[in-house]
C-alpha cells in the first residue's frame, strides 16, 4: 500500500468511531482534523468533501461490524444453528466500534438526512437481509426448515428483532432485552423448524 | 382550564411534533417561538428551561401515541388477540405525531444525550413492558397460553420488534419490513397459544 493510501486508511479508521456516535451533522472535519493531526489541506487531499469521508467511514465501520458478527460462521453445519450462532453474536459481543451498530446509527441519523449515507444504509440492510434469507432458503432445500416458512419475512424479523432489542438494552442499560430477544427468536426458530422425520 | 394554562398546553402540542422529529440539540426554544408566535419571555413565562419544555412535549407526544395504539382495545376479548390488535395498531396506523414514534425518537435522541428526557423514555418503555406482560401473564391465568411463556420476555420482545420494524420500514420506505415482523409475531403467539382442551 502507497503511502497516500495509508493516510486515506488511517483516517477512515480514526474518522469511523466518531461519525458512529455523533451522526454526521455531529461530527465537524474539525473533529476529524483533530482526532488525526491532520491540517485541513491535508484533510481534503484525501477527501473532497464531509461526505464523501462519512460514507468511506460507515463502509469501514459496516465491514467491521459484519467480521465480528459472523467470524466463525463457516464452521457451522445446518441452517438453524447458523441463524441461532449470528443471533448470539449480535447478542453477545458489543460492537467494534465506539458507538454501537453503526447500521442502527446510521439508518436513524440518516432517514431524513444525508441521502449518500441513507442509500449506503439501505444497501447494508439488503445485503444483511440477503444473507440471512439465503441460510433460511438453504434450510428449506435441506429438509430442516419447514417448507412454509418465508426467507424474506424471517431474515427482515431477525434484523428488526435484534436492532430493537439493541435499542432497548441501550436505554435500559441492561442487556435483558437482548437476552429476551434471544430467547424469542430460538422459540420462533424452533416454530419453523421441520418436523423430525421418523 | 385558565386562560395561562391554555397557552401553556398550546405550546406543548406546537412543540412536540418539533422536538419528535428534530430532538432535543435540533429544537431550539427559537424554533418554539416561531411556531408558536410567542416572544422570548412569553415562552419563558410558562417553561424555565428548554429542558422542562422538550419533558412536556415528549409525555405530551406519549399520551397520544399510547391513546392512538390502544385505542378499542378493551372491547377485544381474550389474551392472544389483545397481543395481537396491539401489534396491528402499531404496523397499521401511522404515529399521530409527525417524526414517527416518539419513543424510538427519545430513546435514540436521548440514549447518549439529555439525561431528563433519557428517564422519562426508559420508564414510558417500562410502562409498556408493563403493561403487555400483564395481558401475557392473564392469558396464562385463563389457560389460554402455555404456562411456559415468560410475560416479561415477551413483551420485550413485541416491543423490540415491533421499533425495529419501524427502523426498517422508515430506512427502506417500504411496509415491507412492518408487515414481515407483524407475521412473525403471530408465528410467536401461535407457538405459546395453549394447546386446545379436547
Amino acid at each position: 500500500m502507497k503511502k497516500g493510501d495509508l493516510t486515506r486508511q488511517r483516517i477512515i479508521a480514526l474518522a469511523a468511531p466518531i461519525f458512529n456516535r455523533r451522526g454526521f451533522e455531529g461530527c465537524s472535519m474539525q473533529d476529524v482534523m483533530e482526532a488525526t493531526g491532520l491540517e485541513k489541506g491535508g484533510l481534503y487531499r484525501h477527501f473532497g468533501s464531509k461526505e464523501e469521508l462519512a460514507a468511506e467511514a460507515f463502509l469501514y465501520a459496516l465491514e467491521q461490524t459484519v467480521k465480528t458478527r459472523t467470524d466463525g460462521l463457516d464452521h457451522i453445519p445446518g441452517a438453524l444453528p447458523r441463524l441461532a450462532y449470528i443471533i448470539h453474536r449480535f447478542v453477545d459481543i458489543p460492537s467494534p466500534l465506539a458507538g454501537g451498530c453503526p447500521l442502527l446509527n446510521t439508518a436513524i441519523d440518516a432517514d431524513d438526512g444525508n441521502p449518500v449515507l441513507r442509500k449506503l444504509v439501505r444497501k447494508a440492510f439488503a445485503d444483511w437481509k440477503k444473507r440471512l434469507a439465503a441460510i433460511v432458503a438453504e434450510g428449506i432445500r435441506a429438509g430442516e426448515i419447514r417448507r412454509t416458512a418465508n426467507p424474506a419475512q424471517l431474515a427482515n424479523t431477525i434484523i428488526a428483532t435484534l436492532e430493537g432489542g439493541l435499542v432497548l438494552s441501550r436505554i435500559d442499560g441492561s442487556r435483558e432485552p437482548l437476552n429476551n430477544v434471544e430467547a424469542s427468536l430460538a422459540l420462533l426458530l424452533d416454530s419453523i423448524a421441520a418436523p423430525v422425520r421418523t
